[in-house]
């Protein structure tokens, strides 16, 4: 892909923006300082983005501005949004691909808004039944796709199919060189485990020629983070406790470690001696190089930083844009599903 | 309560049984050689057992051995074992309740044949709707209970309401002077998350006076350890779903700390320093210490031991097993059942 690759940006959403979001840039744009296959539009007040952009000695070669004045209100609900977020920053960012001018959109907004938002804006894909909403997940081999992650509390197994076909296209863009191997998140990995959905699921992937991608059956929870499979099936309500579950888990375990480990004078001394490998631990696990969630089966690609993240999480929310587009998300996603309807 | 605490073992049940039973059991005599309340039947081969107890040292006084020569095997599944498993120790175990002979049973045998057996031979209580499978979890507080873990692949308002009433009064058994505080594991905390059956659960139990439990509302996955609610109800789907990926998590965190602290000559003498803090750390996330799921909802207590845990392992089982009925589980159980047909 030759083409430019050309990044929405909703510069006013999430906790201290635009701040955050500029400085993300900032990072983005030093480390890709050598290449010339990007730009930006930058969504939002014109002038404080200016300013920023100024105090922050970023370059506005790569960078344009459209003055947005209207921002999404935090009491702003997924109901109410279609009526009062017309116009804001994150509406205009998911608008400019409609109008051509962009490839994606990010925004650190809030998440159900965005997400009626662009449906309302980019429209479901033909052949999709259900939009999902992606994740990434550190894993003993590196990085999983999990997804549905909360956009969808119930789906069948027409769904829960398409989104095998776009997980693998989401992992495929994202790790070029690496084959997705698709698992479905069950309480067994015995064949006759799980919901009729599930089942039903599981019957279908089996007998799809998967050009794409391996299918590996089941996987329980306690298999997410073990890198078997690398892009993982479910649907939103049990993603979402799974995601939360993990976080929660994670943060207690640390937690518990760093009480230990300031338990006493001797094992705080421990900790200069170990400072570099625990920083090497801490890096490993650090949540914001996880940051984007992506939304998929629309007609195209938006990603949801995390509100609460910061500039360097923001950062990688930018970067993981920069990659999907590059990696040919929205024509592989294309491709899978098309040869779903051959099969 | 005065009367003796009969507890019936299931002796042959779980990896490396009956050795790993026998020494469990040795530990929780040593632990209470003061106490005077409790008795245990062995089911088992009665040769080996004995042999076991006096390879061990272990006196007999509190101990009675039925001789069962019959084992459930490996292979059985929960869709042949009533036919296949009776006379087997586990069974046997089981229906010991039912001769009034024990209080409770406890098992490391398979799980599925477990529930199945149990569900057979002591039958669902009167105004219970499913039996559950209860397991205990550790949080920043203490202790919790979450309920289901697995039985109940799909859960009505009716189902969860009673899993509620039925986890409160586990939690009240094992710690008497603490307050049971439910809350329904969601996607989100306001009162319009979730699916229909949860905000009808919801609902109910906003409406019932509760007078052995608080109830507080939904909690997500990032809050289950937390301490915020220490009875978290759930169906058995995303109960299993929850549970193994907290599993796998925690032991992700820790195999990835390992490493850290394993990879250079410095961090490993850190170890050296922190050696006493990271044994209480270790010791806090001990999963033997929470090993052990009850059944709840038929009419006898019935505990699943881990069927891979060591002697320690099973001796905290046994110890469960001793605290549930000295806390008048079953009395409890009945309690909040009838104040919610009163409600």
């Amino acid at each position: 892909m030759n083409k430019k690759i050309t990044i929405a940006i909703d510069a006013m959403g999430g906790d201290n923006a635009p701040s955050k979001n500029i400085e993300g840039l900032k990072i983005f744009l030093e480390k890709n300082r050598n290449k010339e296959d990007f730009s930006f539009l930058l969504f939002g007040k014109e002038k404080i983005l200016k300013d920023l952009l100024i105090k922050h000695s970023v370059s506005e070669d790569k960078i344009e501005i459209i003055n947005t004045e209207s921002v999404v209100s935090d009491k702003e609900t997924p109901l109410t949004a279609i009526k009062n977020s017309k116009n804001t920053s994150m509406w205009n960012s998911v608008k400019s691909q409609i109008d051509g001018k962009a490839d994606i959109t990010l925004s650190a907004g809030n998440t159900g808004v965005l997400f009626v938002i662009s449906k309302m804006i980019l429209k479901m894909m033909k052949d999709v039944s259900k939009p999902a909403l992606a994740g990434l997940w550190p894993s003993q081999k590196g990085m999983s796709v999990v997804l549905d992650l909360g956009a969808n509390i119930e789906c069948d197994e027409k769904n829960l199919v398409d989104f095998s076909e776009m997980g693998a296209a989401l992992y495929k863009s994202i790790f070029l060189n690496d084959t997705p191997k698709v698992s479905l998140l069950n309480i067994g990995s015995e064949e006759i485990k799980g919901t009729e959905i599930l089942k039903k699921t599981f019957t279908k992937l089996k007998e799809i020629n998967h050009k794409n991608f391996e299918f590996n059956g089941y996987i329980e929870g306690n298999e997410l983070m073990s890198g078997k499979s690398n892009v993982i099936v479910t649907d939103g309500f049990t993603g979402n406790i799974a995601l939360k579950t993990a976080e929660g888990t994670a943060k207690f375990v640390i937690d518990n470690l760093k009480n230990a480990l300031n338990d006493n004078i001797l094992s705080k001394f421990s900790i200069i001696f170990s400072y570099f490998s625990l920083k090497k631990f801490k890096s490993k696990l650090d949540a914001r190089k996880y940051n984007g969630a992506i939304f998929l089966g629309l007609n195209g690609p938006v990603v949801k930083s995390h509100g609460g993240i910061d500039a360097l999480g923001f950062y990688y929310s930018i970067d993981l844009c920069y990659r999907i587009i590059k990696g040919n998300l929205m024509s592989q996603i294309r491709e899978n599903l098309n040869h779903l309807n051959e099969s």
